[in-house]
């Protein structure tokens, strides 16, 4: 199983899709009524893959280094904001509609790396669907639009946002003066953001509404390229920890033409995924543009003030920018694993312990009296402590092979050893290990191996 | 400041939302723009006062209990749920514009209710702003309206959720397949929802963007009535253990009129705000309304079989529906006090210590040698563990006080003494008592102290 030199992922996206279904991880959001377009809802052990997930980033910010803050700040937010960054009118995709029998609506540049080679190539396009003429591309606003207040009308118009970066900008005054921070800090934000794409797609990759992990970090001009390579690593750090593999990951930097008007430098942390190398966290270099931005338009003067130098300035921005969706999809697919177990097939999860939903299981190995509830003492004790699972319901192989697909790295069973001498087996997930421990010193021993450091089996 | 008989709060409204604002929980959104009306941002100590109140209900909900589990369904669902649900015929206010000079317009039964006593009360109402007459009451629809994709036209409506309840009725049947759930069993769920309210208001008591922490819980028809008072019980309990005092908790029935159409009963837990009692959950008997009208809509069979009994029945719900930001507002009011100490003001929140946004701050009394290194040491320590602060700025009163009033139940000081014999000081926030601890025992000893029955001093 090792896989140090990997090119391409050994799981489809379809393996991984119905993994989510069958064990209710995540599946189409309003499926009764013919769901609805790239849009998922999480069940029971998605909800807590990506509550860990998130717990995760908030340690990495808040707790592992005391140089950041947290925010919650609204999806609704005053229209200007959306001017002052460059959302009202820059996040536009082209579109065309066709002329002809469907009148669909294209992405012009997707139509013509499709039917011309690349997205920017000249010549005559054509519908994909009915092959009629196509409109001269129009821009199309990809922020969702809604009305507050009882009048519909340009006045009541509001936007949900599309990332959640700007309610840190806008706020950056209130946190110098009630935070008393000054650069270099960082404040970091988990919400959702809603973008009305065109072309959604890949699962919970790319959808409408989604979740994003963001932290502006805020420094001295002089210090942003410093910064910027300090988070790259740390961000590059904080996945392999978890368990990703390093050859499954890789650092780009976007060229000049990639870059975006506000960055004058970014990297993308990438994963492969199934779909091929896409990325799953951009580190970029603001500078000063957002700050200067809001500044403007707002008429705040958004600069640091440093007393002891006498110097004034505006903080350049260092970005890492993280989707909580497609972090939880990477975990996913770098854990997925298939092998032959005493001739049978065996699906497991190899996520790391503090990823994985479920903590442990606790199976009463036969029902004999007294079994079931020596293992639900045994299972009270545990569950104060981490997410644990009782399970008496069918042959323990079947029981294990739920937990194991759900990735729970340990299991505990309950036999009749147990009521005479106090000790159960304590089963291992990946090595498949089973050794006897006294049910007393379960609580300290699965605490023990949650702090601790973690590797995936997978590298051998 | 015992305080067992209250009927009036001791705090005011504007005291709650100055101390918000002077130490970053919550202060108003897009403020550099001038507001954006009745929506909040939460700064540092409002994110993890917020999300620690959604940890223990989270609690509350699944590690305290087994027959409930988790869903994150999405924000934007199928346009046919709201039809099914009722939403988008009777989720209503009736509205009168002025027909005078300001145009504005007007919830018809708050005007009635100011200016005839009661809100259907007949009679003559004018404009409340400038006098004018009013247009006849329109029904206006609460719900947030949005398009999906790239045509704004009646078939790409979609609405942003106003509760996050149908994400769960819908997802029943999922939940029974994927989950081997039967009744009684519940869904639990957590997620911002959005009301286009006319008349929000009271800080973070009404706001148009809002959290939800609710619990659908399916039953036998038979057993809904027992449930009922199961789940107003625990709800009351969460609360009083979480340290509200039971003197400022009422449970009050609805009558009649003011039932839901859903509901065959309900029950509101309502705090003593200081705008008076008013509603923090409701804990309803919503019948097998819900699963019917889904069933009926989308045409799946909503119901259960017992293979047991060979009985088939559509789940009664029992749904007990807390808000999270009136959650947190009540915790911040009931935990507010100002007290004399030596001649001093002091305010100070006496939050539960697993709601305090931080549970221990590392303080070094003066700046001698070796003193702040050794009390990072302490720091830390402590950090990995629980929620800490390092501060080693300004005098040490001052810096009681600022951690008095974002709720910090521990304080260390390291002095002259901890270089000598190891020992710190601990200072307890309530009892403002001082002792002195070896450095070595403060994790076990707070990990303890948070693990245990906590009473509000205010209780005497």
């Amino acid at each position: 199983m090792t896989d140090e030199t990997a090119t391409k992922p050994e799981v489809t996206m379809e393996e991984i899709v119905a993994l989510c279904k069958r064990r209710g991880f995540v599946f189409q959001s309003s499926e009764i009524y013919g769901g609805l377009g790239s849009t998922y809802d999480y069940g029971h052990y998605g909800v807590l893959l990506k509550q860990n997930v998130k717990n995760e980033w908030w340690r990495a910010m808040l707790q592992d280094r005391d140089d950041i803050v947290a925010i919650d700040s609204a999806i609704l937010q005053h229209p200007r904001v959306w001017e002052a960054s460059g959302h009202l009118e820059g996040f536009t995709d082209p579109l065309v509609q066709c002329l002809g029998k469907c009148k669909k609506r294209w992405r012009e540049d997707h139509v013509r790396e499709e039917q011309l080679g690349a997205a920017d190539a000249e010549g005559e396009i054509t519908c994909p669907e009915c092959g009629g003429e196509l409109t001269e591309p129009r821009q199309f606003n990809l922020m969702f639009k809604t009305h507050m207040g009882p009048v519909e009308d340009a006045g009541s118009v509001v936007y949900l946002r599309p990332e959640t970066a700007q309610g840190i900008f806008i706020n950056f005054k209130n946190f110098l003066q009630f935070s008393r921070r000054k650069p270099p800090f960082g404040i970091a934000q988990v919400g959702k953001s809603f973008r009305n794409e065109i072309t959604p797609g890949n699962f919970i990759f790319r959808t409408r509404e989604f979740e994003q992990m963001e932290m502006e970090f805020f420094v001295p001009p002089a210090e942003a390229e410093k910064w910027h390579q300090h988070w790259m690593a740390e961000r590059m750090r904080w996945y392999t920890e978890l368990g990703i593999r390093p050859s499954h990951l890789r650092l780009r930097a976007h060229g000049p033409d990639e870059l975006s008007h506000y960055s004058s430098a970014t990297s993308d942390i990438e994963y492969l995924f199934p779909i091929g190398w896409s990325e799953l966290e951009g580190i970029a270099n603001r500078g000063d543009f957002d700050l200067t931005q809001h500044a403007k338009h707002s008429g705040e003067k958004l600069e640091y003030f440093d007393q002891a130098t006498g110097e004034r300035y505006v903080p350049y921005v260092i970005e890492p920018a993280a989707g909580a969706d497609r972090a939880a999809l990477a975990f996913l697919v770098d854990a997925y694993d298939v092998e032959e177990v005493e001739g049978r097939k065996r699906t497991v999860l190899r996520l790391h312990p503090r990823l994985a939903p479920v903590k442990v299981a606790v199976l009463p190995l036969v029902s004999k009296e007294g079994m079931p509830e020596r293992a639900r003492e045994i299972f009270d004790q545990l569950r104060p402590l981490m997410q644990a699972e009782y399970d008496e319901g069918g042959s323990i192989g079947k029981r294990y092979r739920r937990q194991d697909e759900i990735g729970t790295p340990w299991g505990v069973t309950v036999d009749g050893q147990t009521l005479e001498d106090g000790t159960v087996t304590l089963r291992d997930r990946d090595t498949l290990t089973q050794e006897r421990v006294p049910a007393d010193e379960l609580p300290a021993l699965l605490l023990k191996k949650l702090s601790e450091p973690w590797k995936s089996p997978k590298l051998g």
